[in-house]
């Protein structure tokens, strides 16, 4: 890595990102809140607002002040500056959403097939089709759009070939481009939803979080001083291919023991089949990765309300699994929240599986790291997170930010 | 954690950092080159040297110009700004470096006592006198010096009572602070080895970098975009409490299972008596913590050499579990370079442990996260890093630097 920069952040840039961000969860303020908000100096902030009005990205309007004095100039983010559509693709299921250019949600479109295609053409047709419906539900043309990102899950890495839809994408980003004629990036959903807890959730807030995904596989999105880890290839944030057990449970990544083959929901099937083989909810359904996945989550739920203490033993056992796991978290990051998105929206999560999380959080995290960690749901999702990442991409292309990009993507 | 600042980092302060640590790597520059080794305008430049120069951090030089064309003015760190001093204390063992404000080792004097002292007045009294003898050494006044680091072992959290010498620093800073009468700074090795690392070593190279510190206990320090990862109590890098067996050995810390309790030199003696209960080497000596624990390394190094098969199924467990807990770190935060110390320089490491190491580390790493990483033995010196500490912290406390202090230093 010979050559790279002493920092790889460009910190003008940086200041500008901040400065939107702000925007962004301000709603509308002045030059002089902005400065209160980043610690940036007026003149510094002065000098950002004035490239980013040149742009297009701030629009300038009118507050009345507080009561003596003149009315002051007050700045927000340029909603008509153009929309950005954010993409969901799975491999039989296409979710579209359009937003402005200040992140606000405008129309959704969701579009199923009947049968799983991993050929490129099919696919990026698809795409092309349902970006056309979700545009002209809101009512926007495609020259409109400044940027399109597409959410890619399980995509940690560049796939070797194209087994499914996903796959597919990752491996024709350039036709994806060429079909769409629009700027395209994608990025799996663990950063995505890192991206928007940064930019709309705890990460307005405080500077350390981290978010964690948790379905069928599992994983998180580190938030470190206001940006997100992505590390050398994008690959940080596998936790969920860290080790719970050296020489534990097959991961379906082909490592054994992973956090994954525990808490994974194919891992709560495990624990529910060896804790008793015979539950009806322990046999394998045939499509393990579809909603069958989140429907075992609920019948357990519903199984350990209603007494049964097979679930009971299985909702606690992989509670306890959980905490030992975000521990880890814990001791390497020391984070000030864990926000979590996935089954732990599950219903008996706040009676019966937080209270047992948190406390094996508590008990397994070194000295008092975790002491005052907070431990929520996260309202975050991915769909506003490529967004914001789509969003940013824009500035960079504009030539307004330097953020680093990743090559693959 | 209500009221942080939407960006903890100040990015004026993280500007000048940057400048500083250019200049250290490059030991002289224009400010032209610096420009261009930071990323930073020419005028972002100018107005951080006008600073610095004021404060007089840096001094100027006169470079001759490449061939034609006028001189160049060329800048320097200020290397008589003053001294900064730096402080190892062990139960028994004290050692202190004076170094100049362009961290230039000076001198190096050692203390040894009798026996373990855990009461303030004799632990400051033993410092404020090893602090005269080594200033006098370095020809240098205490009104010479900016800034004093401490750094104390195993402190990843303030301690309860004072058990140890480290233990009561910990406790009495603030005495430690008005008898020296010097601004004191303390941290652990964990960071202040990282900080050497980003100030002098890989952090030079690479934004993304972890260090590894294998010892009696063992941890990490992470580098994050050129900067240190602290967390949100300083309690970040505690990898070594991070797990490796869910449900394994006992670790001294409490918690069963941690990495520690598999690498620390106590787990590999563990591992040996697991592996041949009857081995010489297996015996517990009287005093774990002491360099006895190294020589258990180096002893079973030796054995290892002339054929021992315990020992050689001792290293090159210890290597897998070593090399499966890297690769958590990798999972975790995918960074470009790790860096170790402690017992990986053990006479084994090249021939034996690293192609294990790296192997097992390249395998259990998600995807090809790990198809790039350099492993690497760090020539860094937790020395270096806590004088680098305390000579960030002096340009914070004149005001030059903003950094985020974690309130138990």
């Amino acid at each position: 890595m010979a050559g790279v920069r002493l920092t790889s952040r460009d910190i003008r840039s940086e200041s500008r990102l901040v400065v939107v961000r702000a925007l962004l969860a301000a709603g509308e303020a002045s030059r002089n809140g902005l400065a209160e908000a980043t610690g940036l100096s007026l003149g510094t902030v002065s000098t950002i607002v004035q490239d980013l009005l040149k742009y297009g990205i701030v629009t300038e309007s009118r507050l009345l002040g507080g009561g003596i004095g003149r009315p002051t100039t007050g700045l927000r983010l340029n909603a008509d500056r153009g929309r950005v559509v954010g993409f969901y693709l799975e491999d039989r299921y296409l979710e579209a959403t359009v937003f402005d250019a200040a992140l606000g949600e405008l129309t959704t479109v969701e579009a199923v097939s009947d049968e799983s295609v991993a050929e490129a053409d099919g696919i990026i047709a698809w795409i092309d089709r349902t970006l056309d419906t979700a545009l002209e539900r809101a009512q926007a043309k495609r020259e409109d759009v400044i940027g399109v990102g597409i959410l890619l899950p399980g995509g940690m890495q560049r796939p070797v070939k194209a087994a499914t839809a996903p796959d597919a994408i990752w491996l024709h980003l350039d036709r994806v481009r060429d079909t769409l004629g629009l700027p395209v990036v994608v990025d799996n959903p663990l950063k995505a939803i890192a991206t928007a807890e940064l930019w709309l959730g705890a990460g307005r807030r405080v500077a350390n979080a981290v978010t964690v995904s948790l379905g069928f596989g599992v994983g998180a999105g580190i938030i470190q001083d206001g940006a997100i880890v992505r590390g050398a290839t994008n690959a940080a944030g596998e936790w969920g291919h860290s080790l719970l057990a050296f020489e534990g449970r097959q991961c379906q990544c082909g490592r054994m023991g992973c956090v994954e083959a525990y808490v994974g929901v194919p891992g709560i099937r495990r624990t529910l089949a060896e804790t008793a083989p015979d539950h009806p909810l322990a046999a394998e359904p045939e499509d393990a990765e579809g909603p069958e996945g989140f429907d075992l989550i609920a019948a357990l739920a519903d199984a350990a309300e209603a007494g049964d203490p097979a679930a009971v033993a299985v909702i606690d056992r992989s509670a306890h699994y959980l905490g030992a796991a975000l521990a880890d978290l814990v001791a390497i990051l020391n984070p000030e929240v864990i926000a979590l998105t996935g089954w732990a929206a599950w219903p008996t999560w706040r009676e019966r599986v937080a209270p047992i999380v948190r406390r094996r959080v508590r008990e397994d995290s070194p000295g008092d790291a975790a002491a005052d960690l907070e431990i929520e749901l996260s309202p975050s999702c991915g769909m506003e997170g490529i967004a914001a990442i789509a969003l940013e991409r824009f500035m960079r292309d504009i030539g307004l930010v330097t953020t680093r990009v990743i090559p693959a993507l």
